[in-house]
């Protein structure tokens, strides 16, 4: 048995999911399929490459990953397999497997006896990445798939920084309940945390837990992935403060 | 080979539903997973244990059915594994599971060993409940889970009540269609019904199909749960009469 | 191993899906399910037909899918099962299955003894077509479930036209991103393409892929089901032309 995890930015009201996992039953018989969302906002990487992070950790050994968010399907843009963490991914190389690339193995697809045959260019998702994803699910191995990528798309993001007495961020995800999930490290704080700033937004209760605040009130907690989050009691923060993804922000820490 | 249902209020634009799937099936990997909905409102424990109650009928003995609306998650609010009707259920001790604690057997979840190391306190669904379920779907027994639990949380729902000439119920849950579902059982008219009223609106005609009504005619129905159901042909009728769940109905009876 | 597709207008909210479910593993506990779509317009068949057309060709061979878009649910409509190119479909008999019956063997499904007892009439998608799919699932032949079927109701489509120099078709599909997918096969361009109107709309670019479109540019391309797609980069079209399904479409060829 072996799991595959289908993210894309195809949306739910298509056939092109289904496609896709037609493609897989048919020559990955006892594949088990799980969708991570195929609501990722069209044509955006990085959103897809956050929602693959935050998951793929959570799921077994061996488990192929098939991430299609392709707005260059069909162009001469590359195909892209990596094997990292005792895992497989398959993916454009648009950058959307960038946190994969550094510490693991990436090959270029090349395979076109597997591909099925298109009427156009615009389904890779269905025609060329199921085929690839299949085979490594089959029990094919991942160097058989073509030569080793020594130049794939790197997607370098802004990293969080620190000194002395603030941290600097940015919101990396506004989820389903309108939290905004920073891309800073709770550890960072080293118990000295004064208050987070967002825009003209403040916020200084640090809570253990969403139910610890007040109705109406914003706190600051370790979210499921360890990094800072902001969340309001009983409401969308990122709707009350028109919060979005890549908006600075930054914490006041107190003197060591 | 045991099948697990999954209902949370997580939305499908996140990677909330993939990393609990991703935790079952690496620590129970023959379970087969099925999507109740991720679409609970937010919170709403009473919506959930609807549809909960609604779909477990269906599925097959030993069926584990994970639920996870958790407002409270992090806080003290104890975890919940319930026993009954052949099924199991693991949720938050929240009133979620208010339907079947009466007539089954309930536990206190308590097992810091099955855990997944948290960063945060804010994703039990991946960390507790998930590993809770997936010790059931490996075989566990849910006395191992936890000690009996004696003092739950129950949610009081307000039952439908009946005298001579009148029902008494309420909008129970309003379905994808805006058709809206009573708590009043159909074998309650004993063949004398005369009307129902919501609000100012009224309903006079009882079909056996949605099919009978005219183009824009309201009409009453026995619904797919044994209850009253009221329809409109040709569109949303939550919509046409500002309807919501709770409203309260009023069936008139004739005379016996 | 046998997998089965689910196609339904239920939506994702409510216990509908997971019901049709439920019963499809009770009593064809070997089954993979599928979805393909369950966010078909309510009541729409031609969009139900249109989305199992594009989807049925990636499954294997064996499988069964279960189409239920069922506006006429309990009324004296018929059910179908049909067998063509070696799968099997069920689905009531409104004309969804269409496009199948002509090269099939179809079925009117009659055994009451497998549906489930239903309290009322208004959910054959778990108390009659679950059965009868599931009866197909776990190896009963599909000759058993009814008898021929003589006279199952065809939804016929209008048919694209050709003409020396021109094509004529409609708009056949608005997919996610707001692509208009037409009814008019590529080949017939014959490489004598000129431009395609729709309304007082022009798009007089045909390119290989969406990537070759100038941001804002509205192009002509070869779709993933082999017919012409209207696109434009960075948006949809759908909304920017206020096309939707249905409206004609002409493509101006040059002299032979």
């Amino acid at each position: 048995m072996t799991v595959a995890t289908l993210l894309t930015d195809f949306g739910t009201r298509d056939y092109y999911v289904a496609a896709v996992k037609g493609v897989l039953l048919s020559r990955a018989p006892r594949a088990r399929l799980v969708d991570i969302s195929h609501q990722v906002e069209a044509g955006n990487i990085t959103q897809a490459s956050f929602l693959l992070a935050a998951t793929a950790p959570c799921f077994p050994p061996g488990t192929v990953h098939l991430a299609v968010v392709d707005p260059g399907v069909g162009s001469a843009r590359r195909m892209l397999a990596v094997e990292a963490a005792g895992q497989l991914f398959v993916a454009p190389d648009n950058g959307l497997l960038t946190p994969w690339i550094s510490d693991g193995r990436a090959y270029f697809i090349d395979r076109p006896d597997l591909y099925r045959p298109s009427p156009g260019q615009t389904f890779h998702g269905r025609d060329r990445f199921a085929p690839a994803a299949a085979f490594l699910l089959a029990g094919g191995r991942i160097t058989e798939l073509g030569a080793a990528a020594r130049d794939p798309v790197f997607s370098p993001a802004a990293l969080p920084r620190r000194t002395d007495h603030r941290l600097q961020g940015s919101v990396r995800h506004v989820d389903h309940y309108g939290n905004l999930v920073t891309d800073l490290p709770a550890e960072w704080l080293e118990g000295r945390f004064v208050e987070v700033r967002l825009g003209g937004h403040r916020a200084g209760r640090l809570v253990g837990c969403y139910a610890e605040l007040e109705p109406e009130e914003v706190g600051v907690l370790v979210g499921s992935l360890g990094t800072l989050e902001l969340s309001v009691n009983g409401g969308s923060l990122a709707r009350r403060w028109s919060a979005k993804v890549g908006d600075p922000i930054l914490v006041a820490l107190s003197g060591k």
